[in-house]
C-alpha cells in the first residue's frame, strides 16, 4: 500500500542528485512510500496517486537519523562523577571501570531493559538506526552477554572488548589483548558486525589495537575505531591503515591526520556530546569538511562522558561550536551516519531507500540548529511504519 | 481533594528550609497537593492520608520551571539570518526591524496562535510560568495589540515598547521616547504588570531608559531592564538604582555592577540561549553567585537572537559555560526567575505554593544537565492539574 506525503515544506533528501546543496533539499515537495521503502520522490504538485495522503502541512521531512557511536549495554548512571566534574575535575578513562562493575552485577533484565529505554528515548527523536557496542563487561562472558542483548535491538552491534584494560589484567595489559584478540574474540563475534578499539594514552597503544582491529577483521568483523579523543595520538592514522568504517572523536588532529583521512574511505564521525559533557575543547569540523573528510555526527551516549541520546542537540552544538553549516550537520547526522555504518540503504530520502522518515514542528531542518533543546520531532517512521507520536 | 504524590525519588523544593544545599534537595519524598496548592512536603514514609496516590517511582521532582524572560508575540521567523550568522556574521539589534515588520502585517489570529504554539511548547518542557513582552510592534496600536493578546495567555506581561527605535523615528530617537513614554504608555498600561527597556548602544541610553522606567512606574508598572548584553554599558546600575525586579542579559559586566546587583534587591537573569545562538562569550554566573546576587536563568525565547523555549537546555547551559552547579541551575530556572518575577507562590514546593510540578524520566534534577538534550518531562502540574501528557 503507497502512502503519499505531501505538503512538505522543506525535504531534505540528503542525496544531492535530487535537490540543491549537499543536503539535496527540495521545497513544496511530496514523498511517497511503498512497502517499507520510498518509492517517489517530487514536487507536491507532480505527485502520483496513493492508496493514503498524509499532509506535512508545510513542515520539514528528513531521514531518521543515523547514531553510528553508543554505548548502551550498561548499568547505573555516574550522576556524582559528573556534578564532580563540572565542578573543576577532568574526565577520564578511569570512570569506565565504575560502569564496568555495575554492569557485571546487573541481571540480563535489568540490562536489556536499558537497552530498550535508550533505544526508544532516541527512537523519539528521530533516531531510526542506532550503533551500540559492548565494552563495559570486559570478560568472556559478560562481553558476549552485552552483544547478544544489544543484538535484539539492532542490526549495528559493535564489539568492543578492548574497552579499557580489564580491572583483572591491571598488571598485564598484554595477557588482556591475548583474551580479546582470542576466547573473548571467539564467544562476540558470532553476535556482532563491527570490532572496535579505544586507541588512546590510558587504554590500547597502537600495536595492541591494530591487533584487536585484525583480529577481529579475520573473524569477519569490519573495524572502527575510537581514537585521537584526549590527545593527539596513532589511533586516526591506523584507522585509515586497516580500512575501518570510521574514526570517531577526531578531536586532536593533526595536517597528517586530515590529510590520512581525506586520502581513504575512513568517515570521521565527530561526537560533540563528549566536548560538552566534559567540558573539553570541540574538534574542528570545517577544517575536515574544506579537506574533503565525510564527516558523522553521532551521540556517544554513555554515562560516563556524553549521557545525551539526542542527535537535535549534537547537530545544535555542531553549528555552534564546529564550524558546520547547519546542512552540513544535518547530512552528517543521518548520510554521514550511514556512511559510517556502510549502510547505503539509511540516511536519505531516494527511491529505494528505506522509508525511515523524520517530521519534525518546524518548516526546515535549519531549525534544528535554530532551535536549541526544543524537542522538535513530530512524527517517525521507521520501514514505512509510524512508529512516534505511539498509537497514530 | 487531596493528591500524594509518593516515591519521588528527588524533591528539589528549592526551599533551603525543607532539606538539603541550595535546593532544599528531600530523598525518597512524598508532596501532597489539594486546592491547587502544595499542602504537605516530606518523606514517603511519614505522608499524611489523601484522597488519590500517584508514584513517581523513584523518579525526580520539581517546580514547574519560571521562564521569567521571553518574547513570544512576533510573526514570521528569521532563520536566513541565522544561517548568515552561523557562517560568521555577528548578531546586531538591527535585525530586530525584520520581525517588527512581519508582526504589524500579521493578524491577531496569526499572533496569537504563536503565542498560544510557543506557550504550550514550553509547557511540554516543564514551563508553567512564563513572562512575554511586547516590542515587535514599535507603534501605540502595535504595542497594545502585542499586550492585549499575551495578557490571554500569562499573567507576567511586559511593555516594551522601548525595544528598539521604530524605524519611523530613526532620525528622531527622542520623539521616540516621548511616544513610549506617553500615548503608547497610556494605551499599554491597562494591559502590562511590566515595563522593560532594552539599554544598549544602538537601542536606548541611559537617560532615554530612565525616562521609559520611570513612566512606566508612575503608571504602576514595575522595572525591569535588558541591560549589558552587547557590552559594557550603565543598564545594570540603573536596574539597581530604579529598583528593578530584574537586570537581564549581565553578559558584560563591571566591578561595579556586580556590586551593585550584590547591594541591591535586583535579580540578575542570565539568558545563555542568547550566548549560544550568537556565538557570543557566556556571563560568568559564578562571579555573580559568589558575590552574593541572586540569578534567575530564562530562555529569551525569541526569533532572532534566541529561539529555543527550552529551560532544561539553558540549565545544561548554564551548568556547562557558566560555571553553576547543577543545583545552582535548576534553583535559578525555577526560584530564581519567580523571584525575578516577584511571585513568592511559584519557584518551589513547599506548604501554600502553587502545585506547579514537573516529574523528570531521570532520578534527579541533575540529569537536566548530565542528559543534555534529551526531553526528559514526563509530567506537569500547573495549579494541581496534570497539564502534560495530554489526557492523563
Ligand atoms: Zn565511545
Ligand atoms: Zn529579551
Amino acid at each position: 500500500m503507497a502512502t503519499a506525503i505531501t505538503d512538505i515544506g522543506t525535504l531534505l533528501t540528503c542525496d544531492p542528485s535530487l535537490g540543491e546543496g549537499p543536503g539535496g533539499v527540495l521545497r513544496d515537495a511530496a514523498v511517497v512510500i511503498d512497502g517499507g521503502r520510498v518509492a517517489w520522490v517530487g514536487s507536491t504538485a507532480a505527485v502520483p496517486a496513493a492508496d493514503d495522503a498524509y499532509s506535512a502541512r508545510g513542515r520539514a521531512l528528513l531521514p531518521g537519523f543515523v547514531d553510528s557511536h553508543a554505548h548502551l549495554v550498561f548499568a547505573g548512571d555516574r550522576t556524582a562523577e559528573f556534578q564532580a566534574r563540572m565542578s573543576g575535575r577532568r574526565y577520564s578513562a578511569g570512570g569506565i571501570r565504575t560502569t564496568v562493575a555495575a554492569t557485571r552485577e546487573a541481571t540480563d533484565e535489568a540490562l536489556e531493559a536499558n537497552v530498550a529505554r535508550f533505544v526508544g528515548e532516541a527512537l523519539r527523536q528521530g533516531t531510526t538506526t542506532i550503533e551500540t557496542k559492548s565494552g563495559y563487561g570486559l570478560t568472556v562472558p559478560d562481553e558476549a552477554r552485552a552483544l547478544r542483548i544489544a543484538a535484539r535491538h539492532t542490526p549495528e552491534v559493535t564489539y568492543l572488548g578492548a574497552h579499557v584494560v580489564a580491572p583483572e589484567y591491571a598488571d598485564d595489559p598484554d595477557g588482556y589483548v591475548e583474551l580479546v584478540t582470542g576466547p573473548m574474540l571467539d564467544a562476540c563475534a558470532p553476535h556482532a558486525r563491527w570490532v572496535d578499539a579505544f586507541c588512546e594514552r590510558g587504554a590500547f597503544d597502537a600495536d595492541q589495537a591494530r591487533a584487536v582491529l585484525t583480529a577481529g577483521a579475520a573473524r569477519g568483523l569490519v573495524p572502527r575505531v575510537h581514537a585521537n579523543q584526549l590527545g593527539p595520538g596513532p589511533g586516526v592514522r591506523l584507522a585509515v591503515e586497516l580500512g575501518a568504517a570510521s574514526a570517531d572523536h577526531c578531536t586532536h588532529l593533526s595536517g597528517a591526520d586530515v590529510d590520512a583521512l581525506a586520502g581513504g574511505d575512513t568517515v570521521a564521525t565527530l561526537l560533540p556530546g563528549v566536548e560538552f559533557s566534559t567540558r573539553s575543547p570541540y574538534p574542528d569540523a570545517r577544517r575536515l569538511l574544506d579537506a574533503g573528510v565525510t564527516v558523522a555526527l553521532a551521540s556517544d551516549c554513555n554515562p560516563g562522558s556524553s549521557f545525551t541520546s539526542s542527535m537535535p542537540f549534537c547537530v545544535a552544538l555542531a553549528v555552534r561550536e564546529m564550524g558546520m553549516t547547519p546542512d552540513e550537520a544535518v547530512v552528517a547526522a543521518t548520510r554521514g551516519g550511514a556512511l559510517a555504518l556502510r549502510r547505503p540503504d539509511v540516511g536519505r530520502i531516494a527511491p529505494g531507500s528505506r522509508a525511515d522518515l523524520v517530521l519534525l514542528d518546524a518548516p526546515s531542518h535549519v531549525h534544528l540548529a535554530y532551535r536549541p533543546g526544543v524537542p522538535l520531532v513530530a512524527a517517525v517512521w521507521r520501514g514505512g511504519v509510524v512508529v512516534h507520536p505511539a498509537g497514530e
